[in-house]
């Protein structure tokens, strides 16, 4: 395991000579100029990063994290506890959705226990971390202790680096957590500066008054809690979760990889604003998939200067966003990559005319 | 081959009850109601087309047509005219960006000469329809006879029925012709009731004074023509092109065939909006792949009432928007097959809670 202190020394902006390059390499190939929209940017992205001026995508691997939340016995969700561990199930048996999409679309799924609060069974297809039965109540006090914290980050930075290693060039960042939306509002709240108010959603539903009371949690959370936004790991220890954690690691493992980590929603969101802050290199190696129906989503993105692939009014969590933008992401860089030129397919260009 | 006025007649409404069972099947599987967004309606709407409440997708297919446009003479394009046969060289010798894209994606693609200008090789990978040597400018009178009109619609209803027949059920449709934004800009200002200036955009790359232009010459091409919304095989041979009426075939055969029709963007819109003119119901066939950066595409949507899944800043057609959603639809079909119900996977619904 390398020490946190340096991975966050070794995570590098990405190649800028090679963005130029890969940038006058698309604008010879058989298209109108600009024609591909947001497919030329993410292949100009995927250059930098990879430091290859035709990028490839070998592999493309996703990252589950689990964990319960100590907050949900303020009644902030609409389902028990329990979904969490069962949900676990649910995908180790291939019935969730992000089980039905990384089938579909050929993409390695890697289950994470971070601190599932109920018993799941030993699987291969499961990573244990177990870094607590479930955080502590975030409207009490902290949520966990800053070494677990750090446990969560070298652990997902462990995943990332182990996904990397067996050639995931695509690595998704995907959540399960019953109670989570409650503690990535709290930590949106403080890393972007933006009330309760604005950054708390329904989650996975919530009407009216249940969503006032969600408001009330997280103000109160803070409150009794007092993160700084200038500690991050401070800030993940006292309103965060284990999963997220995990997934802020895996940003910062995937970044110090040199590879594209490809965000989902609010939660991984969440996590993403953490990695940044404590190494603000990682936001160029990070695709937003999708724009999260989740209401504070959109002010993660403004903070990372982020703008998503798809909008498919999703809000379920899992990675699916993620899984779903992959073949895109994957579409950008096969165009860059594979298309002729003007001048090797014999086709006229305007300049010529 | 099957008359025309066989096909539109049969052309039948999708399942209601299908769907509504799809829809409520929808609610029971593990994830919270209504979080796959978008997909959920797309897996919806696939129920009611193929009859089925567990929508499956067997094959994919593209259908490009390729046609020349008398009106370029009018220098309403920045590409010469002999970029089309060039182009169709280019996807047979797979370096264009739709031939990057099928390979990726697994897409079997039919190229359908509907009318170029140029010679073209045989190819078995070619079909071959030549309608004419690119249509008559249609600023000066007609692009065709109504009998070449006729042959296109045929041709497309056939090419849609064999796909189909090969187990395709999502057929994509898509479009190369340099001068065809022109054509398109013209039909959809006759079948939506906008003006000219409303339908005409950039085209593959037009400055302000060129598009000034080119909006004056679509103006003429009305007022020489005066198509008629109301006789829409006219409304082809006054102002269209041969590949967008083989694309308006395809719309119709597709959805004679009960398939799934993925739009491209504005030029397969301008056929679909012909497709449906002529046989209203084949709308609830038709799946927007992606919103066009192409300034006319959103009157084309706003008349089919449909909602694009994609906004990718797409505007290079080819069926390039069409096939970068099909991983996106069969995901929402998957998800509804193949996704675990509550009581299958054992999980606490929040109606238990």
């Amino acid at each position: 395991m390398i020490a946190l202190s340096e991975v966050l020394e070794n995570i590098r902006p990405v190649d800028n000579a090679v963005r130029r390059s890969a940038r006058t390499r698309q604008r010879t190939l058989t298209k109108p100029p600009g024609s591909l929209g947001r497919l030329e940017d993410i292949a100009v992205q995927l250059a930098g990063i990879f430091g290859a001026e035709r990028p490839q995508v070998r592999g493309k691997a996703v990252i589950i994290a689990a964990g319960d939340h100590g907050v949900v016995s303020q009644g902030v969700s609409s389902y028990p506890q329990e979904v969490t561990a069962q949900m676990v199930h649910n995908m180790l048996a291939e019935g969730a959705a992000i089980s039905v999409l990384c089938r579909q679309l050929g993409v390695r799924r890697v289950i994470m226990n971070a601190g599932v609060a109920a018993a799941l069974p030993a699987s291969p297809e499961l990573r244990s971390l177990r870094a607590g039965r479930g955080t502590a109540d975030i409207s009490q006090g902290p949520a966990m202790t800053q070494e677990q914290a750090r446990r969560c980050l070298d652990a997902g930075i462990d995943l990332a680096m182990e996904a990397a290693n067996a050639d995931a060039d695509l690595i998704g960042a995907g959540d399960m957590g019953i109670g989570n939306t409650t503690s990535a509002s709290a930590i949106v709240a403080t890393l972007t500066g933006r009330s309760p108010r604005d950054t708390t959603g329904a989650g996975a539903g919530r009407n009216k008054e249940e969503l006032a009371h969600k408001v009330a949690v997280v103000t109160q959370a803070l409150a009794v809690n007092s993160p700084d936004p200038e500690e991050p790991l401070a800030v993940l220890a006292k309103v965060g979760g284990f999963e997220i954690g995990v997934l802020a690691g895996v940003v910062l493992g995937g970044a110090l990889m040199r590879r594209a980590v490809v965000l989902d929603g609010f939660i991984s969101g969440a996590a993403a604003l953490v990695a940044c802050a404590l190494a603000p290199a990682a936001r160029d190696y990070l695709i937003a998939s999708h724009r999260s129906a989740e209401a504070g989503h959109r002010f993660v993105l403004t903070r990372l200067k982020l703008r998503p692939l798809l909008d498919l009014r999703l809000r379920l969590g899992e990675g699916t966003g993620a899984v779903l933008a992959m073949p895109v992401i994957e579409s950008a860089a096969r165009c860059l990559t594979e298309m002729a030129t003007f001048a090797e397919a014999g086709v006229s260009d305007r300049t010529v005319v």
